[in-house]
């Protein structure tokens, strides 16, 4: 059985990687791409349709203000990501805004930064994979009824890709990733050259609309209004500080490459960002309910053909890879968490594939849950998702300000160690903590901006969840350390280690091969053995009695007891015999109980069995003093 | 832990009876109607409608063919209720079809019989609960959409009060049942009176109809309709033979109180069917689909005022109540082939009210999954239910034709032991064997009738669920038969009996204080202790190495294999030299391993600990010539 189970597991996972072999897995600059930035890659499918969205409650005049919106959000991303790269130049063993807040604001910033994003990882899951389907399930509204169904298997494909290893999940995703980038560039591309009737085309004449605003626009509105689209916008955040967790991810030298594949991002997305909201807005287009804004841009530009269907396809493959970002960031940060001990330990264990499985599972489950509560309804989740990425820049920025004020300190060529990572005498410290600090704060007001726009419309979820996982984090942490503490060998005195009991108890139901062969085991290890047998009928004793009496060289010199009980539940006078041989007899030994088990051959054949043997070794398990001993007997 | 599940258990369930008090749970004649004889009473809420819906098609006028095919279903009933009145006074342990096939047809009828009837009463519980829910729902249509929580609700609330005994259920049923049947014989008694305008009553006018057929009527589909509507009736049948099983639920003298009982039952169950169906024809009443038969019948005959309502009410308990009767049934039928090894042999375990927990249980479980799988619909359940019941009357009465050809061959004063049963002389064998004889072929016809007529709408499923339980219930015997024989003692040879290895292998993950425990633990059985530790890392290994010199008090005499391993994956390395040392140092001994185990306060702390030991037991389970010893570490 164990046989056939590890040679699924090799079908589906593949052949194990050995440990040293680490290095192979690790990623080029082109897949590190393609693994970490799906996420703010494919946020460009809908960002500008967010801010739009919002804009157009103000009338369609009121959709000038989307570009200058998007190039506010384009310096906030510029910003966080120069941060980011201070991150990862200075803490090379990945970890982002839980290290750096970790290292330089002290534990409870740090679970706080890491509670939001494990928080936004896990909606990335859910929401980018509930949008995919929602882009197939436009297509084919026949698949519309089973749409959760469909977002679950998208999520379980997902995770056995994961599985299979960091380096392959990176050679599968980077086709649609790309695929996206330049199918959208070309649109864009085109879309300029003819906006501008270049090289003689047939220039695009933008469209007129008159929509009025659904109602009287006080000072007030206009405000929330602008600062809603601005919010919706940052959308196009999330995701951006995911290679800060990797670094480690990526071939030697880790961070150089890890940088150079973040500033790539950077361009990569802003371009895609900007150039989708110059165009969409100069050729006046409406967001609308029935065609998302990047389809209605690319048909304009380039008709319904070759372009458009490659767009379309591939918009709805990233939105679904998006995810792939949760999957990546979600068991690292775990792992990182777990390494403190405030995960459980089995989440820094590595599988076949050198990655971390228990992470992957843990968020595959949590996500599929989130999926079927929501009913894959990503309009539903989106209030959620944000905040979390949010809060961390903001501390995380804060941290980098903290670092950036310890490296001011040194002298020319001095280094220090910060009990986390090893800083060096720098000149650009004053810019770079003066960037740091516009960042922190900036991102610090978005943050406010989200919860207070957001949080009628489910953002207050997000606000308790995120306080609750940290006290959760250190519950755990604190459990860890009780436990090591109670198994400390400091100051262990040798009389503490208890006596053992020369007694041996068995537990009988009838004298068959099995119990013979256990009451023979017993035997071999004292001459005190008693096999304790609970009759609930006169017949059924006197019937082992007679058989007991067979086997007179093995039964010999072992005590029989039968008890007779007038209930039906026999554990409980087993559990009473042995508890009064271990405090009353023996007390302060420890007392040995054999169990003469009967293995079946097969996993239904266990239901045919009593199950008084499990269930007595579950009552034992509770005594301190009680070593329970398994003799099998198999068929 | 154990403490708090047994109080919880104990105001739940109560406090357990001991053995002997058994006699003192049985049930009186008036507690046993109300039991076992919901199901056949309640049927009278819907047989007469039945049978009305069927020959409506044929139109208006075919409506007075209800109360000679309800006269014919009567005579039907009274056949069989005479045919398990002999049954229960001549196998008075009870046991009903299955016990007179296996005595007298053999194995593979009893079987049949069998599984028949435990498939009819999974069905009863399913398909009566969903009645009386769609009951509650037509009353409170809100409700609609919480039909299966409601129907599964219903199913653990009668699983509560069935596992708190036989006596407090019965006490429990009686109230609804016997105020179902007063309601119905007062409306039918009043009726009576109306109808021939008896004490100067206002005399009831019978409604004029004239409803056409839906179409021309052939001869073929005339035989067809009739057919069908007997058929459909057929569902009053449902239930008669539970008494025959639960006979030793009865207080003595058990046979005669049963009999007393199943003649009451009878009587009461046979005057509401033709009480209503004669009031009902009579009135000209015409099966709606609005409203019931019964509840147009109340109405007509006494206005919506008290009455009404009170048979409403108890119409809706009596047909949840009805499920109740499966419940008495299967667990005592699962018992029945538990003992004769058919089934698993936990199902012969009573619990602390004395009923069988297990069978109660298991009929909860699956009752629930079939009102799941049909939504709580009861009209779609409907084609699959009574067959089974059909088929255990035939081959119950067959087997009865057959004890009644031995009790013939004794001579006055004779008796004779089956093997089940002991049979005196009788006089009149003969013409009990004839009435059980014609009893066994019109069911068989019968049988056959509701074969052909309800195939397509879903029988087909029992068909083929008959025998595949019947091969399960073959299987599990076959595999107990095995396993006696192996674990058997006879011709058992000393020699046979294992060898014990003088060695002991621990797996350790670290040196603590649960380790060093378990290590002096081994060292007390044998001077041969092998601590195997799997190192990932060289440092780690280090560590554990210096922690291991630290007390050689107690490691000094052990040795401490160290083995490096490449992959993450532990158990295989440790497995793997388990398997060495019994296979290839100690051949055809038992080899003994201990494990340190850490054992948490609570259950949540276990998720935070490595499950590796878990992982171990598990893997080296499957290994006959290893012994597992737990050496519980407590904190």
């Amino acid at each position: 059985m164990s046989a056939s189970f590890s040679s699924i597991k090799r079908v589906l996972i593949g052949e194990p990687f050995p440990t040293h072999d680490e290095i192979h897995e690790r990623l080029d600059k082109l897949r590190g791409l393609a693994i970490f930035a799906s996420d703010p890659i494919s946020s460009n499918a809908y960002a500008t349709e967010a801010i739009m969205s919002v804009l157009i409650l103000l009338g369609s005049g009121a959709l000038a203000m989307t570009l200058p919106i998007a190039m506010g959000i384009m310096g906030l991303v510029l910003l966080v990501i120069f941060s980011y790269i201070q991150t990862i130049l200075h803490y090379p063993d990945g970890g982002g805004a839980y290290t750096v807040a970790k290292d330089n604001l002290g534990t409870m910033p740090s679970l706080f930064a890491a509670s939001a994003l494990l928080i936004d990882y896990i909606l990335t899951v859910s929401v980018s994979v509930s949008a995919g389907i929602r882009a197939i399930t436009s297509a084919f509204p026949a698949l519309f009824d089973h749409r959760v169904l469909l977002a679950v298997l998208a999520i379980i494909i997902l995770t056995w890709i994961n599985l299979r290893g960091v380096r392959e999940s990176g050679t599968i995703f980077a086709v649609p990733t790309y695929a996206f980038v330049v199918g959208v560039l070309l649109t864009v591309a085109w879309g300029l050259v003819r906006y501008f009737g270049l090289f003689g085309t047939a220039q695009l004449v933008p469209a007129v609309h008159d929509v009025a605003p659904e109602g009287p626009i006080t000072n007030f509105l206009y405000i929330w209004l602008i600062l809603r689209a601005f919010a919706a916008g940052c959308t196009a955040l999330t995701g951006i500080e995911a290679i800060s967790n990797g670094v480690q991810a990526f071939k030697p030298p880790e961070s150089k490459n890890a940088a150079k594949t973040m500033v790539a991002m950077g361009i990569i997305a802003m371009s895609l960002f900007v150039g989708i909201t110059f165009v969409a807005t100069h050729l006046n287009l409406l967001p609308s309910e029935e065609e998302s804004v990047l389809s209605q841009l690319t048909r304009e530009v380039s008709g319904t053909g070759f372009l458009y269907y490659w767009v379309q396809f591939f918009t709805m493959m990233i939105l679904i890879l998006a995810a792939n970002t949760g999957y990546q960031d979600f068991p690292r940060l775990s792992s990182f968490l777990a390494k403190d001990r405030f995960m459980p330990r089995w989440m820094q264990n590595r599988g076949d594939r050198l990655v971390y499985n228990g992470g992957i599972i843990t968020l595959a489950i949590i996500a599929s849950i989130i999926v079927i509560a929501f009913q894959a309804d990503e309009i539903a989740m989106l209030p959620l998702y944000a905040l979390g990425v949010m809060l961390s820049f903001s501390l995380s920025q804060a941290g980098m300000v903290h670092l950036m004020s310890k490296v001011g300190k040194l002298k020319p060529g001095e280094t220090a160690y910060t009990g986390v990572t090893t800083i060096h005498y720098e000149t650009s410290w004053r810019w770079k903590m003066l960037l740091n600090g516009v960042g922190s704060v900036v991102t610090a007001v978005v943050l406010i901006v989200l919860i207070i726009t957001k949080f009628g419309e489910g953002a207050w979820l997000v606000v308790i969840a995120i306080p609750m996982l940290v006290y959760l984090l250190r519950t755990i942490r604190d459990h860890y350390t009780h436990v090591s503490e109670a198994l400390s060998t400091h100051n262990l005195k040798m009389e503490a280690l208890q006596d053992i009991a020369d007694v041996i108890v068995i537990p009988i139901g009838d004298v068959h091969r099995g119990t013979l062969r256990a009451l023979q085991y017993a035997k071999r290890i004292t001459s005190n053995v008693r096999a304790v047998y609970v009759s609930t009928s006169d017949t059924a004793r006197e019937r082992v009695e007679r058989r007991w009496n067979r086997f007179p060289a093995i039964t010999g010199d072992v005590s029989l007891i039968c008890m007779d009980y007038e209930y039906r539940d026999v554990l409980t006078p087993l559990v009473d015999y042995i508890e009064k041989v271990n405090h009353e007899e023996y007390p302060n030994q420890i007392v040995t109980v054999v169990i003469p088990e009967f293995v079946p051959q097969n996993l239904a054949a266990q239901l045919l069995h009593n199950q008084t043997a499990n269930l007595l070794r579950a009552r034992l398990r509770g005594h301190e003093d009680i070593v329970v001993v398994d003799v099998p007997y198999h068929i």
